[in-house]
C-alpha cells in the first residue's frame, strides 16, 4: 500500500465531503449537538477503527470532534486512509 | 470561580503526577497498551466529565490519550480544572 499522489487524494476527496488534505493527512471536522453526541460518534469510529485495524487520531472539543488519517509507515495518505473515511461517511 | 495564580497552580500541580501547565492549560499524556485500553480510559473520563459538567480536550493517539484542561470563560486554570484532575487521577 503506497503513499497516494496528489492528484490520486484530490479525486478521491470529491466524494468526501469536508475532508481535508492537511500536513499528509486527511482531516475532518465534525460538529454534534452535545458532548454526549460528540462522545456517541467517537465510540463508533473508535469500533470501526479496531476492526478495521486501522486508527485516525481523534481530537474531541466538547462538541465537536476532529479525524485525522494517515499511513505511517508510507509518511502521507494512502488507499487505507480513503477506504476509512469512506466508511466513517457511511457509518 | 477565578483565574489561578502562577504559585496556587504549582502547589496543585505537586500532588498531580504528571500534570503541567502549558499554554494556561493542564495537561496530561497517559498511555496505555493498546487503543482499546485508551478508549476505556476515555469513556471513563467522559463519563465524569458530563457528571461534573465540565469538558477536557481530549486528544487520541492509537495507544495515548492527552487530556487537557482550561476554563474558557476565565481564559485559564481555575479551582475546576484542578479538581477535575484530582478526580481523573482517583477514578
Amino acid at each position: 500500500m503506497s503513499k497516494l499522489t496528489p492528484s490520486q487524494i484530490e479525486k478521491a476527496l470529491q466524494n468526501l465531503p469536508d475532508w481535508k488534505l492537511e500536513n499528509e493527512k486527511l482531516r475532518k471536522t465534525y460538529e454534534f449537538e452535545d458532548f454526549v453526541a460528540a462522545m456517541g460518534f467517537v465510540i463508533e469510529v473508535a469500533q470501526l477503527a479496531e476492526e478495521v485495524g486501522h486508527h485516525p487520531d481523534i481530537d474531541i472539543r466538547y462538541n465537536k470532534v476532529i479525524l485525522a488519517l494517515t499511513t505511517r509507515d508510507e509518511g502521507g495518505v494512502t488507499e487505507r486512509d480513503v477506504r476509512l473515511a469512506r466508511e466513517i461517511e457511511e457509518m
